[in-house]
C-alpha cells in the first residue's frame, strides 16, 4: 500500500536502525544519558535556545509547554484548526487547566488583529490570556506557513500584553525546508517550542521541547509526573537525531510533490483544490460525494489517505514514497 | 446612584429581609433544612425536572453541571459569547477537565447547523463531543431569547448524537417574562439547568441545579467537594422564594424599558444601537468614542453602567431602578 | 431533641437575625458589600493578619488556602485525623493536584519530630513537601489544643526547609476561649488561617481566610473560580460578627461542660473515656457494643450525638444546648 | 563502576539490540504496529488478563490504572511506603484527583485487618475507598514478596466492600522467580496491573498495563491524553520481548546474591541488616553514620548505591553485575 495517511507512518531505515544501536546510553530518568544529552543541546542550539527535552511524543510536548507557561484560570489563543485544539483529546484542560480561544484564521494561521482583540481584561472573572500558541507548518490548516513579518508581529503583541508565545513546531521542518527562515531566527521568538521527530523525518518515537534553562528544569520534572520519564532512550534520540542528519533534506521534494499533485487534481475537475492554498507536505482535497467514497476508491489503487471531513481528504507525503509510488499516485488523479 | 452595571446589584428589600427571618432552618450538610428542601423541591417541579440543589452562586451551579455531565477528554459545545466560555474564570477546564468549543452565533444563541458540523468522531485524539449548552437569555449576546423551536432543534440534535443538553438559565426569569412558553415546556429539555436568583430576581445570593435526583444526589456530593455545602441556608431560600413570588412579575417593564431606551438611543443617533435587537432587560449600545468617556460622562449625571467592549456600553435594567430613576436615564440619552 | 451531633447545628438567634437585617449590604462581587469589608479587616486584624475574604464554607476555607500555597506535585504535611484529610472528600487531591502525607499523631495533633522526618527530598520523582498543616483544636482528635510552643517550633521547622504553614481554625474560639493564647500570638505564625463562623460561634454560614494583601487578592479570583463568589452577603458577615461578639465569650462553657461529662461517664464505668483527654466542646467516648446501638437509645431519650468509629461516639457542645438540656444529658449517664 | 543504584541502570544487551531492530514495525497510535499488538496479546495471557497496553514507564502504567478506576473524591488504600505514594511526585492527586491513604504496614506489604479498618463510609464528606493497591515486589519495602494467601484476602476485602484492586508490578518478575505462585495465579486477582520491562528484565523502556478489554480501550485513550502515545514502538516491545524472554530466568541470582550479601554484611557487624527481611534482588542496610559517607567510601572502590534515608543505604541486584562485580561488592563488606 501507498500510506499517504500520514507522515508519522514512516518506518525506521535500516540505516537508522544501525544508528540507533551503535551509541552509548544510560538512565536519563537520572540525567546520565550521554546521546540524549548531547541531542538535546544540540537541537536546543539550533533553534537557539538553551536548553531541550526529549519526551515520547508531539502531544507530550506541547502539553508540558502549556503546562509550564499557564496556572489554572487561564486561557491560550490559538487557532481553530490547531493541533491542540482538534487532536490532543481536550488534554490542555485536563494536564493544565486552562481554556483555549480558537480563532477562525486562514489556513490555519492567526490573523494578528484577531490575536489581540481577542486578549482578555483581568477581571476576578474574565478568563486570562497568558499564551499564545501557533502551529507552523499548520495540519488541520493544510501544511500552511507562517512568514517571518507575521510571526514578529505576534512576538510583539505577546511582548505588549504580557503573554508567552508558544511553537508547535511539529512540522517546523517542513517549513524550514522552504528555506524563507533559519531555525535560529523564528526560534528566539518563542518563550516554548515543541518539534517533532517522528512525522516527515521519519523517526520512530519521540518529540522535544525548547526553552529556558529553568523551564526545562521544570519540564523534566512534569515529564516525570506524567509518566514521560523513560530509561535508556539514548537508542530513540540516535534515531531522531540520524533523521535530521538525514531525511531533513528530502523534505523539500515532500513539499514539492504535495503542491505538484494539487495542480493535477485541480486541472482534472474532479476533485476541489486551490493549488495556491497548498503549501508544504500536506494536501487538502475535496470530494463531491462523500469522502468516504473516494478513499475506498483509491484504497482499491492500493493508496491510503484519511478523512479530514465529510468531503475532504487529507493526503500527507513523505520520505518512504518512491517515485514509482507517487507516478501512481498521480495516476489515479490524471 | 442610578446602578445599571447590572441586575446583580439589586439589594434584599424589606418585605424580603422579613421573609428570611421567620422560617424554620436547619443544617443543610446534613440535608434538615426544611426551608430549603421544600425550595428545592418547588423550583424542579416548576420546571418539570424532578429534583434541584441550592448552591452560592450561577459560577457553582453551572461548573457543578459540567462536572456531572462530563469527564476529562469531553467538549462543550457553546456559543461564543457564552457566560460559561467568557466569565467563569476558565473554571470547566479546572473543575471539569472540559474543553469548551466556542462557536459564532448571532446575539450568543447557537446555530443549530454549526452546532451539528462541531460534533466531532470518536478518535482516541479527538476531543469527545458531551455536552451542548444554551444561555438563555444570554448575557454577552444582549439579552435574546431562544425561540422554543430552537431549543427542540438542539434537543433533538443532542439526542441523535448521544450528548447532552444544559441551559444556563441565569436569565431564564427574564425570557419567561415574555411569555412565549412556560418554565415546564423548556425545562423538560435539558439534562441539567442553572437557574439563579440574585440577578433580576433580587435574592442576595444564591442559584440552583435542577436535574434528576440521581445526579442531584451526586451534585450534593460535588457542591461539599467545592466547598459549596453550608449550613442554616433556609434563611438564603427564603429570600429566594421570596424573590420568585414578589419580584418576577416585574421583569417584563425591565424588558420593556430596555427596548424603550434603545429606541430612544436609536432616534438621537449619538450611540449606535438596532431596537431590534434588544430582547429582555439588557441593552448593549456603541459608542462612537471610547466606552470609558461615555461611562464617566454617564456616572457625572449619577448613572452606572458597564464597559463591555472597547466602545461598547451595557446597561442592565432591575426592578430597583425607579420610575423616577428611568426618566432621568432617558433623559441622558434624549 | 438535644443535638450534640456537630456544633453546626446551631440556629441564628433571634437577635442575630435582627443584626443581619439592620447592615448595609452591597455586591461582593464587585468588592462592593462594606458590611463584609468591614468584617474581613476586623477578623484579619484580630489575628495579626493582613487581610480576610469570606467564603461559603470551611471547606472552601482550608482548600483556597491549599490552593494558594501549592502546584501540582507538591505535599502536604497534616496528622492522620485531619479534618482536610478525613472530611474534605479528597478535594484538596481534585482541586490543588496535591498529596497529602498524614502522620500518627496523637489527638490529632502532630508531632514535631515525625514532621521534620517526613520532609522530603526534591528528586523529581518524589513528592515536594510544601506545607505543614494543623487543626487547632482537633476535630476527630477530640477537641485537643495546640501549645503555643509546639506551634513555634513547626513554623522553625517550616522556616527551615522553606514550607509553608496552615492552620486549620474550624474551631479556634474553642482554643482561644481557654485563654492560653491570644489570636495575634497564633495568627501571626502562619502563612495561611481559615476560621469558621458556623460552628460554635452559631453564625448560620460563613468561614474566613486570612493572608498577606497578595495572597487574599489570588484568593478573591480562585474563590470565584470554585462558585464561591456571592453578591449582599454582608447579610451573612453580620451575622457571622455578631456570633463574635457575642457568642465567643459562651464557648468556656462549651468546653467545661465537655470535660465535666467526661468525668462523669469515667466514674460510671459503662463507656469509656478518659477525662485527661478531653480539651474543649468535643467528647470522644468509646461504647463497649456497636456505637450505633447507643446512639438509638440516647436518641430514644431525645439526645442526639454521632458515630465516629464502629465502637466510638461523638458529643459536640455548643450554646445552644440549655442547662436543662445539659441536665438531661447529664443525666441519661448518671 | 559497579551499578546498584537500581536495576533500572541496565543496559541492552547486543543481542537485544539486535532483536529490536528485527521486528516489523508500524504506528501503533493507529494501533498498527504488530510487534506490540502480539506482545500486548502474550503479556495479558501470561497473567490471565484480558488485555494489554504497552506505556513508556512504570509511573504512567500504574497512574493510567488509576486514572481508569477513579473519579475525583475517590481514596486509594496503599501501604505508606508505596512506589505511588513515594515515587511518583503526587502524580495521582493531579492525574486522577484521588486521595492516598497511606497505611503502616510491615517492608511495604499491607496488613489486611488495617486495609478493612481503612474504608471509609460513604457520607457526602468522605473520601470515597474505591482502590487498595499493593506493590509486588515492594521496592521501598526491601523487595518484600506477598504471600498469595494475602492477596486473596485482600480481594476477598475488596469485593466485599466494593472496591478494586490493583497491583503495581514493576518488580513482580523478582516475586514470580522464586516460583512460589505462577502469573496467573495471582493476575486473575486483580482488576488492573502494571509490570514493567525496564528494571531487573533489563529492557530500555516500557511498561504494560493488563486488565479488561474495555478498560484497556479506555486506557489508550488515557494515554494519548497523557501524550504517551508513540509511533513504532515495535522496536521498545521487541526488546522487551527479549528480555522477558532470556532475562526473567537470571533473576533469581539477583535474588539470592541480595540475600547472601545481607549475611554477609551482618556477620561483620559494621552495617546494620536483618538478613531475613531481604527477600528479592533489593537490600537496604543501616549506616551508624550518615548514609553520604558510606557511600563515597564505597564509590572509591567503584561501587555505586543509593541513599534510601538519613542512614539507610539501598543495593539493587540486576543481571548486568558480573560474578566478579559480585565478589568485589562482597569484598568490601568483608
Amino acid at each position: 500500500m501507498i500510506d499517504l495517511r500520514s507522515d508519522t507512518v514512516t518506518r525506521p531505515t535500516p540505516e537508522m536502525l544501525q544508528a540507533m544501536i551503535s551509541v552509548p546510553v544510560g538512565d536519563d530518568v537520572f540525567g546520565e544519558d550521554p546521546t540524549v544529552n548531547a541531542f538535546e543541546e544540540k537541537v536546543a542550539a539550533l533553534f537557539g535556545q538553551e536548553a531541550g527535552l526529549f519526551v515520547p511524543s508531539g502531544v507530550m510536548s506541547n502539553q508540558i509547554c502549556l503546562y509550564e507557561l499557564t496556572r489554572p484560570g487561564d486561557e491560550v489563543i490559538l487557532d481553530d484548526k490547531a493541533h491542540i485544539f482538534n487532536y490532543e483529546a481536550s488534554s490542555a484542560a485536563w494536564l493544565s487547566s486552562v481554556q483555549l480561544n480558537p480563532l477562525k484564521g486562514k489556513n490555519g494561521l492567526l490573523d494578528t488583529d484577531a490575536v489581540e482583540a481577542a486578549i482578555r481584561t483581568k477581571n476576578d472573572w474574565d478568563p486570562h490570556t497568558r499564551v499564545i500558541a501557533v502551529e507552523n507548518t499548520t495540519n488541520k490548516g493544510g501544511g500552511a506557513v507562517y512568514p517571518l513579518e507575521t510571526l514578529k508581529q505576534l512576538r510583539d503583541i505577546a511582548d505588549k500584553h504580557g503573554v508567552y508565545f508558544h511553537l508547535d513546531g511539529a512540522r517546523i521542518w517542513n517549513a524550514l525546508a522552504e528555506g524563507d527562515y533559519s531555525p535560529k531566527e523564528i526560534g528566539s521568538l518563542f518563550d516554548t517550542i515543541s518539534v517533532c521527530f517522528s512525522k516527515g523525518l521519519g523517526a520512530p518515537v519521540g518529540s522535544m521541547i525548547l526553552s529556558t534553562k529553568a523551564r526545562i528544569r521544570s519540564a523534566r520534572r512534569t515529564r516525570k509526573m506524567l509518566g514521560g520519564g523513560m530509561r535508556q532512550i539514548g537508542l530513540l534520540a540516535a534515531a531522531a537525531d540520524y533523521a535530521l542528519e538525514n531525511h531533513f533534506g528530502l523534505l523539500k521534494t515532500d513539499n514539492a510533490r504535495a503542491r505538484e499533485l494539487a495542480r493535477i487534481i485541480h486541472q482534472k475537475g474532479r476533485f476541489q483544490v486551490d493549488p495556491t492554498q497548498v503549501f508544504t507536505n500536506i494536501l487538502l482535497f475535496d470530494t463531491p460525494g462523500p469522502a468516504e467514497e473516494t478513499l475506498s476508491e483509491l484504497k482499491a489503487q492500493g493508496i491510503l489517505m484519511s478523512a479530514f471531513g465529510p468531503k475532504t481528504i487529507r493526503a500527507v507525503f513523505h520520505f518512504q514514497i518512491s517515485s514509482e509510488d507517487y507516478r501512481n499516485v498521480c495516476a489515479f488523479f490524471e
